[in-house]
């Protein structure tokens, strides 16, 4: 029984692995990826890792969704603040709010890092999150980008929704390390990238435990970037990673702590934003994604460095349609 | 061929489920949870519960494996300032390190709360994770309890092991939520368990990240807790559980929160500690693993309450051996 389970399981994923990253050129990440999956995959190589530790973790923002001109999670929080702007009179004259409801996104990016903030904490919490969940998900099946009048949730890169898939039927576990909010994120990316929510890992708000639920307060818990990324891998996945990917400075921390696996063979990769056209580009002077010193060290050391443009057939799943 | 992998693996899950639970005998707790597996995982029930959502969460210390008369971890914590007393002379006169190097129990429990929290800072930071976890599992593979001159580890409840596995055959993702440290439970609760270490939540100390590597502090991050169970669950599995195991009034909070899931029938387990000479005999007035005000509830409220004494054939794994 065990050992016809294990065939279908094996036949299973060498046809899986075939068909996989069909979105990618045939060039040299495609094949870094590939060779890397294989190498460590193969019992007889030395570079083998067990499936126990095949640890893989995804930042979000700019790696496998876009990012611009804004976080994504920043619309969500101005639309927020325009559904509840009838409770709030006070935000008629207030900043950052008084930007948001004038659609004045320049006013809004003035009001700098404290103005952000203040508008997440303020149309993030104050409910249990079982029902703020009910409200992502809601605004996830509805709003639109600006730039392509799609859902949000379209906007996820193609090849690298393919890389997950191939990463996990290659016995990878996949997880998220990202910026972005946990709350804000686990009502739908779980379903879009498939990855449970206990392996969706971000930025999080303080909580309070009330009648049997759990209630969000307008308090930053802990944030999820640069040197905290590692610090919450270890509180949340409790081990080293052997393969890491990101897009920004924000990452780099994460991918050389998985680049310092003593005991495992690992891979890097960082997206690197390069096609105006189907996309955005961005690298070391953008507000958002910012990457500078990862791209140095990266070229340095021998890191994956994906050019969209030249490397990724499409961007986005609905690119299939045309 | 994916259908060929779904019969084999219901195959597969129907031979387990008929092996599964030996160890318990065929009174009411085994047939509330058979009867609860078979409801929620049967598609045609109107209690279905889709894989995705079988959460099911466990308590370590008194509902995993015994935790009497101290804390297995408070043992680490004592045979670790030994090793280290060398490095440590002022620990000859300070409480409650000295009372720890002359034997005497007694007086590690009479420096109270806060001396067993400088006991275990001072003997679980200072190093980094990956270092501190090689020390857990020499110890665990060598350190033996005073009682049964057995390693601490084959102090594990048969029954619950085998109720671990049954709920993983029937599609349920099976978490650690203890009051234990996450540093000191992953490193060897993984295997003995079978819960990937991204799965084991747990109190959990300050860290910071240096040289690429996380380093422990000697300063309390989160204690999980009570209420803090449902909080921890939050942050770190995303959703409400439908099935949770407990033995004090520690998990009252834990079982009450899975209790109230709206969405889905539910299963509330308290391990109740009835055999003195198998194992142990405490609950109300008990200094550890406390079982008063969670006890009254579960009578009142149709929980499962384990008797240990009658319900279960063998405590330990090492009684198959006689």
């Amino acid at each position: 029984m065990i050992r016809l389970l294990l065939l279908t399981l094996l036949l299973l994923a060498t046809s899986q692995a075939s068909e996989a990253l069909v979105s990618w050129n045939d060039t040299v990440s495609k094949q870094n990826i590939i060779e890397y999956v294989q190498t460590v995959t193969n019992p007889k190589d030395k570079n083998f890792i067990p499936e126990v530790d095949r640890i893989a973790v995804f930042d979000n923002d700019g790696t496998l969704w876009s990012e611009q001109p804004l976080y994504f999670q920043l619309y969500f929080a101005m639309d927020r603040v325009k559904s509840l702007a009838s409770e709030h009179p006070e935000w008629k004259t207030e900043e950052p709010f008084k930007s948001v409801l004038a659609n004045n996104i320049e006013g809004v990016m003035k009001s700098g890092e404290k103005g952000l903030l203040k508008l997440v904490l303020e149309t993030h919490s104050g409910m249990s999150d079982e029902a703020f969940s009910l409200v992502v998900k809601e605004w996830i099946n509805s709003a639109k980008h600006p730039r392509f009048n799609r859902l949000y949730k379209e906007l996820v890169y193609q090849p690298m929704l393919e890389l997950l898939v191939y990463m996990r039927a290659n016995g990878f576990k996949t997880f998220i390390v990202s910026g972005g909010g946990i709350d804000f994120m686990r009502p739908f990316a779980s379903q879009m990238y498939g990855i449970p929510s206990h392996q969706i890992i971000g930025s999080s708000l303080a909580v309070k435990y009330e009648n049997r639920s759990i209630y969000t307060e307008a308090k930053i818990r802990a944030i999820d970037d640069k040197h905290t990324k590692p610090i919450h891998i270890h509180y949340h996945i409790g081990k080293r990673p052997v393969a890491a990917f990101g897009n920004s400075d924000g990452d780099f921390a994460m991918m050389q702590y998985t680049e310092a696996n003593q005991k495992y063979k690992t891979l890097q990769l960082y997206v690197h934003h390069t096609d105006e056209n189907r996309e955005w580009m961005y690298d070391r002077k953008s507000h958002i994604g910012k990457l500078d010193k990862g791209l140095d060290y990266a070229k340095k050391h021998n890191w994956t460095v994906v050019d969209m443009k030249k490397e990724w057939k499409i961007i986005y799943p609905f690119e299939k349609e045309r």
